[in-house]
């Protein structure tokens, strides 16, 4: 029997802990996708206790303790935070062959030296060794961020943020790690929620544009754009329900527009054809930009109007939305693709069922202009776990070139969660060392290195372009 | 290489051995879902011969016999018993990597303590070994229960039904297997059946109501719901194309219900909201009585007309429906959350590329009322085999919590069919096992202890709330 | 460690390898569907070098070397054979985890006796080795069937070709491999295609009849079928978007014929009726005549506008359509099965997720006219690699009888293919020789040698038909 996650968590073989531990652990994590708050790393405050860490806004683990019977009073109500990690620590006992089972005791050995397992036994002492070390020095915002070896950090922003504290962090010589921002412009195509009217007036302020059509939205965007563009930013993403494709004429779109501006809601159809337009339109301006734009489909959120009616979005309430036709996404690609317009992409769907299509839609779009130009994400969300990732880099391998993947994001919201990346990795691998092991890929370590640090940075590090040494 | 499904059969680790054979065997099954004849467990008639057990009305065994060229005279005709089973015998040699090899091997091993393999050449000695048992003492329907170590039987039974048969096991002091009526309104859902209309008289018959109204209806519903809990009923069940929502108004259901209830049929779009209202109306009654909701669904039946034409339903021709938008399922859910009506759900696909999302959506609707209140019901029907039931198992530990699981259910028509939980457990502890072994959990047989009986028996006696003990 | 692609190459058993080198590797190939050219059978000509094997018009290969970044030019373009082998052995040593470097080095190995491994280094002694063979004798077209141990060549066919090659192959002495027809009337049903009008008159003219109506439409096909009898032809192929069912009347159906052979485009309703109705004359005819109908589906082809218009159909941008709705192919089977009119026939969809939906539709139309009459053809395409053929055997043993399965097919444009055969022999034998060495099926030799031969070859023979003896 293996120790319980030790230093060779994960790695079955021989060859596959060579790997890991003389490629893969050796090279920086690229955080090209996350939620961190840019405000918080330039603040850099000192955390209270681990509950603030783990359970102040992770609604990944909100919904395990909802699945355990926990009263929302301990997850997100007025119980006291000793409270909450003692209903954590008991709900997490129960999660045998979940993620946040490994996360947790990855994040528990890294950043704070504890090699037992958390349960409601346990919760005491680790509750003590955790807060004893965060109202220490040293695991600061900032020192989680440099003891994770990140050497850039992508953030999500919006088109109409002043990106100040990405500013602040740029100016700021006592620390040398990239803070950039990411374009996600969803304010602007969600035209079916209530407060888009508004938006379009603050958009507009913002940009010094009227936003009266169409046309005035996406030229308030092409200034926005720009402003990002002289603030580092290379990469957009968009979520959405599918990669939808109704086309319509340009005035068909300004009649859409008008009806929705004057306060009118759309319908289906209507809808479907704005965002269609956005979409286009979006793609063209990041393809001229030279940008990477992310796709993140396949969810529905929102989904128990009690609980949202309650804590709103970001809740633990969403789930994997089915509805995914190929034949649209790989319309809309090519309406892009035809004229030269298509921009690097990366695809992910939150469903797995969905991996040899997109597997198979990639390689349809690829060109000479980039290497690994159109891309399958990585597992994510849902699916960021030992089978999720299992079966993308499998599927991507069987359908692609796995030797180009960009790899991992985080994804996370926490400052801890860049074990996810050990975690990848640890997995990428088992996987590849198995292979080799089983005389199914020569033992040419050579190419092996090559491979291995591709995945867990360089490709990343030429893929988006950015100004960083490949390791 | 390891002996024909022996002892240690599906158990590749150490770790996987200790947990079947010193947990999960030591549990008792709670069969809280089949299609088993109470009136022949009152009866309790003696079998002529194996041939009666495993092929009167197995319709997983007439596919396979069909799929093998075999002639429906020795399938369903009138060849004779032994013909029957000898036709079987040949075909399941073929039948490699298929659930139905295990189970018919764990059937003869553990009921008739035979240890060879069937086939062809075998047929005899077995039909011999089988029959003698069969014909002499201890292998009646209540023997088999009681060998098999059952606590509690959930048959599935009409709003219309008597419940005789459970009224009379009750009073029989000679059996104390609890043998409990499930709820299954099909007759009155399925609308587009012809002899829908009859079932209306027939229902408000029974229930001494005139269902001229689908307020009536309900109202009928309402009065045979407490009679089905005044007979120990908790539990319902429905079989759908797929959890479907297409909410209308109260007066556009009961116009509805007026037309075909006037004998015309209904189109699609009818059709459908009458099934939501329907559906609707019942988890609201399920949540007030505190029952579990099951939605079976993802099967379209009878499809094959010629076969149809002779032999009816249940024939083995049905198969996996693969439409199943996770929009309508989480907004049905919702409409009953948002209220605080929604019932303990279970909801299982037929279609194994459905157990992500529906692994996504439990998490949205969970409460604090239960513990684990929505679950993923297990691997079932065309899922129930070894890469079935790992899939599910991992899906739902990758996704919740799979400490609550509630495990197995038959699903059979056979008393034989126990064997089914042996499998599952075997599997369930070997998947589990393997995890510890590799260091993903720790060797806490404490906790795991608790996970393997609970999956096995104990969660399933605490979420429906039978009046049984924890083992 | 395995030593690299040696000969016990993905066997990891003991079991495995005797299955694999005792069983399966001693049967000869059935390639009853693949797109090889009979004319460049019959002429047997040599190649001058391993890029016109190998990069001629393999899109597989293309579409890799686009995701590796390689400019157009050296994939179809003008660039030297010699440059283009060093862009695509660069390109191969990326691709781990693909069926193409598995692919590529069995190819090299049994053909060329090369036992390294490719890449930008060894790209030279590659290309010398390849090439100095192809130009001597014994690595012509019909050397390499030889050296394959092929039995039997099943082409794809238009209807209104002349088959002149087919009768040249076989009355040539000098060849005794079966180089047969296969009927695929694809230009016939595909009326949206621009050139369908013409077509008409072209398959009309070859058929002596005046194609002015359906009827007449069919009438010059069963012309045509009939000559492909007299051809020897027994098999039918048909690509589809998905098994569509949308029934017309007759009237109605003519009405569709007459309005597009006017020159109007139809519309989706139109067209599917038109599709429906014509797959159900198909269907009949074949049943007629004991043909088998394989119908692939789950393709959307030809996705990139910008290829497309360089390149045409078949150059790489083809993908995975994952609209395939088991309502209506179960509907389709039946109205054929109804009447007794069902050939036998295989289902093969591109999508993997699929794979469980078939398996249970196919169950529901067995019937004894055939042993395995309705099959579920093996992972083809983009799945026709290691964990797409575990998959889908792993698939269909669960849901039916793996031992009636009838194998792997080539669907191949090169003469160095047939090494996909020994690929999915040995997947099959280490799957297979696994569950015994687990304990799951029984070391009865003879039943396994029956299963392995059967899958490998006999089955095949059987389930077709052809003038070969089963080994």
């Amino acid at each position: 029997m293996k120790a319980f996650m030790d230093k060779d968590f994960l790695l079955e073989t021989e060859t596959a802990k060579k790997l890991y531990h003389e490629y893969a652990a050796t090279v920086p994590v690229l955080d090209y996708h996350c939620h961190l708050n840019p405000k918080e790393i330039y603040e850099n405050k000192k955390y209270d206790n681990i509950t603030q860490v783990w359970l102040g806004g992770d609604h990944y683990k909100w919904r395990q303790m909802r699945t355990n019977g926990v009263e929302e009073k301990y997850i997100t109500g007025d119980a006291s935070d000793r409270e909450k990690f003692q209903k954590w620590a008991e709900t997490l006992s129960l999660a045998i062959g979940n993620p946040l089972y490994h996360w947790s005791h990855l994040e528990l050995k890294k950043y704070f030296g504890y090699d037992g397992y958390l349960n409601g036994d346990t919760a005491e002492e680790v509750w003590n060794l955790c807060n004893a070390q965060l109202q220490g020095e040293g695991r600061r915002p900032r020192d989680l961020i440099k003891m994770s070896n990140v050497t850039l950090v992508a953030t999500t922003d919006d088109p109409a943020d002043t990106l100040e504290w990405h500013k602040l962090i740029k100016e700021d010589p006592t620390f040398d790690v990239q803070v950039l921002p990411a374009w996600r412009p969803e304010k602007a195509m969600n035209v079916a929620k209530p407060d888009w009217v508004d938006y379009m007036k603050k958009l507009g302020d913002v940009a010094g544009v009227k936003i009266d059509s169409f046309k005035a939205l996406i030229e308030a965007l092409r200034i926005r754009l720009d402003y990002f563009v002289a603030n580092d930013c290379i990469i957009s993403d968009h979520s959405l329900d599918y990669v939808m494709y109704q086309p319509a004429s340009a005035e068909e779109v300004e009649a859409i527009f008008a009806k929705r501006l004057g306060g009118e809601m759309l319908d289906p159809v209507e809808k479907k054809k704005f965002e269609t337009a956005f979409m286009l339109e979006m793609g063209r301006e990041y393809a001229k930009r030279n940008w990477v734009m992310q796709l993140h489909y396949g969810v529905k959120r929102d989904n128990n109007g009690m609980i949202y009616g309650n804590l709103g979005p970001d809740a633990g309430i969403d789930c994997i939305n089915n509805y995914a036709p190929a034949q649209e996404m790989t319309d809309f690609l090519n309406a892009l693709a035809v004229t030269g317009e298509l921009p690097k992409t990366i695809l992910y769907s939150l469903n797995p069922a969905d991996n040899a299509t997109i597997g198979t839609i990639i390689g349809c779009f690829q060109s000479s202009e980039f290497v690994g130009k159109i891309q399958q994400g990585s597992a994510w969300w849902f699916n960021d776990h030992k089978p999720g990732m299992i079966d993308q880099m499998t599927s991507l391998a069987s359908l692609s070139l796995l030797g180009n993947f960009i790899g991992m994001l985080t994804d996370s919201r926490s400052f801890l969660s860049y074990t996810r990346h050990e975690y990848f990795r640890r997995i990428a691998c088992n996987l590849i060392g198995g292979w080799v092991e089983n005389g199914e890929y020569p033992a040419d370590y050579k190419t092996l290195e090559k491979i291995i640090k591709g995945i867990s940075y360089n490709n990343a590090v030429r893929y988006f372009g950015f100004d960083l040494e490949q390791k």
